[in-house]
């Protein structure tokens, strides 16, 4: 049996405990998202549901810098957005040029693969941007369907040069795929004005609310490939030519029950954003990273990523030697509720990953952090022997 | 610009009123669950949340009659389910049965179309339960990889003879895949007694939790096929392979971002179930229907489906002739804030969907329902013409 109780939380749940949460999301969520979250559940075709589906699209239209009539939440976390993109896009055969950098560069190969595209990749070291005169003398190699880079390489923390690879495609007439997870909402996004035909991000970045929602943008462009497909969608769940029927038009079809009080969540945590102003929402983030910056070079840490590529809301800190990264991040969850990443694939154990999205990406957040780390540091437990 | 208010709940949040949802779900979702929804956002590598994890695992177990190992909620809604039971199991090629008498048989049949198997399927009339001799036959007639099958069919209101469907498939070793998303804590689900080998159901029907979850569970020779597999998942978010090593084993690694308090509300949710008792949970379905059914023969309504075949929880109820069936639901939903579901495909318009599902499966839901019906038949407004 489990140890449920009929009239009151769950042992489990009433534990839980508030984190001040640094790592490469999910970030903080403010108290109103949570108040949205909660808010009633009503029908997924109740008028009063539609009414915010339409309004969140609008939201999305704005942060994400578009006038894209298609511009939803998909119905899974971000990774279902990269999914939904791919899925959409490809069909067998198509050749796909993937710009890789980090984690999620290598992801998005490993998901056109599985789609039978035609993949080939450009690598760049792990910590450094995507080059962009790389990128133009491969597009005059060979011609691609779907070009795809990262906006901001949560593995690494390093900002992609997007407007200006979007620069060198548009003249190929290829389309162009960007990955802004972990930058909406905290840096400028301009699909439109960097010409990316597609778009995908998560709720539980900068956006500060629960993960589970995936925002999606495609141009018209976008559409019309889609719209011209041999081959129905490979992934009835994620079907674009389904799914607009029930996010568009008057008459809304059942496709699959949205969730519903996830997207209230998301239609407060816009809101937020939007009421505090794009500008400020962006400038907070370069205050805090740079409060942050400043604060580790007192203790001597060094950043992965050189001072130009660095993204705000994710800061990769170079583990020194003689630190063991895991004892630091235990202590500092266990002792301090605060929790970072790690590394990831090559990174693993090589540092740390510091997170500033959204709600989280606050002064006194950044000097709890740096406090904590100071006493972490100077904790003999948290040396590595040998 | 949006009607943003930084200090305050989006104004059409701030309106959401209490909805009696007696549609084919989303149904009620009890406070508690909605208390668990809005606790504090933790990472999903935290001790704390794998903790949480591991007593889902547990408590779906105990609701699916099942030891299977790999027993997870899939981060989509109850069709994420279905397509991630029908896509890891699914190679090109692979013969499979589908018995259709309802929307999510065709669609389940769409769901294998679009993954390249060979799909064939029996079909039975709308409203009737899948015929377990014609079963036995075109199993002689054909060798299949995998037949499926939905218990609960939401689209009519029948139940489908699951224990004695799996009875003929056992002999010829094929998989056998069962849709329980309107079923599962409504009435018995017994996997392993079925010889079922791949379940999925959603959060939003008896579970009484919001849309955006998919309880899926595999058997050992579910996994072992798609161990076996000689390529890739084609859907890298779905891919299970992947998905258990962040749900299972003692390091946990990171796949996607779980949708954290989406997971906090399904453990609640089940915690309330498995407190209450699986036997007394049933019978208050059961007894819901009952009363329910006897309300509505005093309107000398009539129920789509023959008393043996009727499910508790969806209950099928013809649109008397005269009777502007939108009118009634939308004066149902306006003035009483009770909402009920229309008829899809062949039975739009024909039916409406009542259901009681979960925490809206009450007496008093029903009586109140009965009451406004009564007014709604007797409204001129809700009268067809001609």
């Amino acid at each position: 049996m489990t140890d449920a109780s009929s009239d009151s939380l769950m042992p489990r749940l009433k534990r839980l405990r508030e984190v001040l949460l640094m790592g490469p999301g999910p970030s903080c969520v403010p108290p109103l998202v949570y108040e949205a979250l909660a808010r009633p559940t009503i029908g997924h075709l109740d008028p009063a549901f539609i009414d915010i589906m339409d309004a969140i699209k609008d939201q999305l239209r704005e942060l994400m810098g578009t006038g894209n009539r298609l511009t939803i939440p998909v119905s899974g976390t971000g990774s279902a957005g990269m999914e939904t993109c791919f899925v959409n896009l490809i069909e067998p055969g198509d050749t796909v040029l993937v710009l890789v950098n980090g984690v999620f560069g290598q992801r998005m190969t490993d998901v056109a693969k599985r789609l039978r595209a035609e993949v080939d990749t450009l690598e760049f070291q792990w910590g450094t941007p995507v080059q962009v005169e790389a990128v133009r003398e491969q597009l005059q190699k060979k011609e691609y369907r779907i070009v795809a880079v990262v906006h901001a390489e949560t593995s690494t923390g390093v900002c992609n040069p997007v407007a200006e690879i979007g620069e060198v495609i548009r003249p190929t007439g290829a389309l162009y795929l960007v990955d802004t997870v972990t930058s909406l909402g905290g840096m400028p996004v301009q699909m439109d004005a960097w010409g990316a035909d597609a778009l995908y991000s998560g709720t539980q970045k900068c956006l500060s609310c629960p993960p589970g929602l995936a925002p999606i943008s495609f141009s018209e462009r976008a559409v019309q490939k889609l719209q011209a497909r041999a081959t129905k969608v490979p992934n009835w769940y994620l079907d674009l030519t389904l799914i607009v029927n029930y996010w568009e038009g008057a008459q809304r079809a059942y496709h699959h029950t949205a969730p519903v009080n996830m997207l209230y969540a998301l239609h407060q945590a816009l809101g937020l954003i939007l009421a505090e102003g794009l500008e400020n929402v962006y400038a907070r983030h370069g205050t805090a990273h740079r409060r942050l910056v400043e604060g580790l070079e007192e203790f001597d840490l060094e950043m992965l990523v050189e001072p130009g590529a660095r993204l705000p809301m994710l800061n990769a800190v170079l583990v020194p030697d003689g630190v063991d990264e895991t004892a630091v991040r235990r202590k500092l969850l266990a002792e301090s509720g605060i929790e970072i990443g790690a590394g990831l694939g090559p990174l693993a154990g090589r540092i740390w990953r510091v997170g500033l999205m959204g709600h989280t990406a606050r002064p006194e957040n950044v000097d709890r952090f740096l406090d904590a780390l100071s006493d972490a540091l100077n904790d003999p437990a948290c040396r590595r022997i040998g």
